[in-house]
């Protein structure tokens, strides 16, 4: 235990930022808001107490740096920025945690630690004003499409770049942002798990070994319009039976591999009681760890598809919505994680996430990365009702201190 | 064979009348629309060649009738209406048949037949404008429920009352319409079949048993909105799997029972790609001939519902939308137009019918009724491609005329 560290006043912090920037329906601080300036504001004035050198980059990420000896430096991040009607955790957790962390770090070292450490708010991870999330960690790790981006609207017709704007950016020049992985050593990000397996298990907290490659797809199948009354069963080409026979497969297929898959949409056409469905489309999620497994559940899904709509003499077409691969973090970093974790509270778990974070992106930029879970309540995230016991809250405040510790030693034997 | 008959003018007269009301995209004779209005003047032109009384009812029926030495009468009724786009035979085949038996009958019976015969084109049999099918018939039958018609709109926001006004109709007077049951001994109705059934048997003409009854329900399952990524498939409160499991069952369902279902709608909320499905509401239409089997075919559908909802951890609630019993035409009736199919074709084939029919209503009014099908080309109807063969055209009209006979010999005998 560290004297100077006070997990109680991360706690109190979360609160006074909840009563500033939340209403009775949950955090408002969707990124690019006046809401999400006025809580980074509050942010800066938290961090304006210690000796910081504080600046926003390209793309609007707000980095807060305590040089230490080294130039060599370990990264805290976060994001301060909510979903409309968001939990009063997901995102600004980390930050506020990091900012005790910090301040732990400058009372033991003077203002001078051996390795300099950055606490990061990364810009918009949710994408809820333009639906396009991690904007500015992708901005920093140099994946972001630009021109996927750049024609991105708001529901009011405002265009992203127009937004960014507003917020001191430059559209065009966000990829500039990369310059600020100089000298990264290491990522660390705290998160609410966002589902109930910590919960399950009755555990405080876990190391993360990754975030989940993600396969979308829509899956169009297009059967024959026909009279509800004068169409015989056995003359039907029926697009939502095809499509239908998918729910329980999905579910047959995670049985064989792990991971998740959902069909989070069902649309059907003509749609009306009195005809057989002529074309039914539906869109398929399916997330694993391992990027072998994904594949093959795919094929799987793909496979399934095709035999459900010859079955049925109806046919499918399957679009890509969108991918990404896996994400594995640093094994040393999720060893330390668990130690961490195992010396906070006596008991560990390694899961992966589910939900894609900032963290995947700073892996993919090649700084060895890991993420820190606290049990979430109801197993329920981008919600008013998300939440986490206190204790738990300290727990992992504390145990995020403890991983720092172990990284930045990590970061000076390896110099 | 009758030598007055001609079923070849038949032929021409339906061409005539679809080239005068249809256009590129179908037959264009929505009822309560100009076009629907010229159909119906084309046709009385052809009636007024004939010694026949004609006259519109309150409810706006078009009726002619040839005065017989008895006052029952024979009545052979269709519609003239159509769906937009729709199909050049669904509903004028049966008065445009009509118009060719009442000249036969005139001439053999030099205009003073034994009976008195009808031919009746019901008013807005399809409900295309207004969403309610049946109104003429059903208002001729008492069965109209005024308060439901009496705020119906089209979508140019035109009430329904308003929009009859404008043919000569009191809206609130339209059962007044009832007064021409009287006398009446038996109803016959031509049709299209609007399904595959006699294609598939490879038959020009079949006798109708009857018009399905119909449950019609719309079935909500609610569950829980979760993270695609982050939850567990085991702790998934999934309402599209449960619904989904449905589409195999109702097929399970009518192979025990018979008759036909059909799921012709799935909405889903949130309905995005990153949630699993919170809400899922369906449409299930039922039918059968049989009330009890439908009665069962019902309580297995909601049997089943409840098991996947339970199996699924999610809840299920039924809202009817519509329900009509079975109509079973008069067995005597079906005898003659068998009869009168055999003597026109040699072989015939007895089946009921799925979508409803004018038929049902004046069954419904208790006055002995029957219906003859028509082989439909490609099983299809309310659609431009609808079409029968013109020989089996000519051969509808010969066993409508032969079953007009025998219904009027039946008539005598029973005075």
């Amino acid at each position: 235990m560290n004297d100077f560290l006070d997990p109680k006043r991360t706690v109190a912090e979360l609160k006074e930022l909840r009563a500033l920037t939340g209403d009775d329906d949950g955090a408002q601080r969707v990124a690019f808001t006046e809401t999400w300036a006025k809580a980074r504001k509050w942010m800066e004035g938290k961090m304006a107490e210690l000796p910081v050198e504080a600046h926003k980059d390209a793309a609007g990420n707000s980095w807060f740096t305590l040089k230490g000896t080294s130039e060599k430096s370990l990264l805290i991040g976060g994001h301060i920025d909510s979903v409309p009607n968001g939990g009063w955790l997901d995102g600004c957790l980390n930050v506020v945690a990091g900012v005790e962390v910090m301040r732990r770090i400058c009372s033991e070292y003077g203002g001078n630690p051996p390795v300099t450490v950055r606490v990061v708010d990364w810009a918009d991870e949710e994408g809820a004003r333009f639906g396009k999330s991690l904007f500015g960690s992708a901005a920093f790790s140099g994946n972001l499409d630009l021109d996927e981006a750049r024609v991105l609207k708001d529901k009011d017709g405002i265009s992203l770049p127009d937004a960014v704007a507003g917020y001191g950016i430059d559209f065009e020049k966000v990829k500039d942002a990369g310059i600020e992985a100089k000298n990264a050593a290491a990522y660390l990000e705290l998160h609410i798990e966002q589902g109930p397996v910590l919960l399950d298990m009755d555990l405080p907290l876990g190391a993360v070994l990754g975030t989940f490659g993600v396969e979308r797809h829509a899956i169009t199948f297009r059967g024959q319009a026909a009279h509800s009354g004068s169409t015989p069963m056995n003359r039907r080409k029926d697009a939502f039976l095809a499509a239908a026979r998918m729910a329980p497969e999905i579910y047959d297929i995670t049985g064989r591999h792990g991971g998740v898959c959902t069909i989070g949409s069902c649309v059907t056409k003509p749609g009306i009681v009195t005809s057989v469905v002529a074309e039914c489309r539906i869109t398929l999620d399916q997330r694993h760890l391992d990027a072998e497994s994904l594949a093959q559940m795919l094929g799987e899904a793909k496979s399934a598809s095709e035999r459900y709509a010859a079955d049925g003499g109806v046919t499918v077409e399957w679009e890509r919505l969108w991918q990404i691969e896996p994400v594995l973090f640093n094994p040393e970093l999720i060893d330390f994680c668990d130690a961490a974790i195992l010396e906070t509270c006596g008991v560990s778990h390694r899961l992966p996430s589910g939900p894609l974070h900032d963290a995947a992106e700073v892996s993919r930029a090649g700084i060895p990365t890991v993420m820190l879970f606290v049990q979430s309540l109801h197993g329920i995230s981008h919600n008013k009702i998300e939440d986490t016991r206190e204790d738990h809250l300290e727990l992992c405040v504390k145990a995020l201190d403890c991983l720092a510790s172990k990284t930045m030693e990590w970061i000076l034997r390896d110099e």
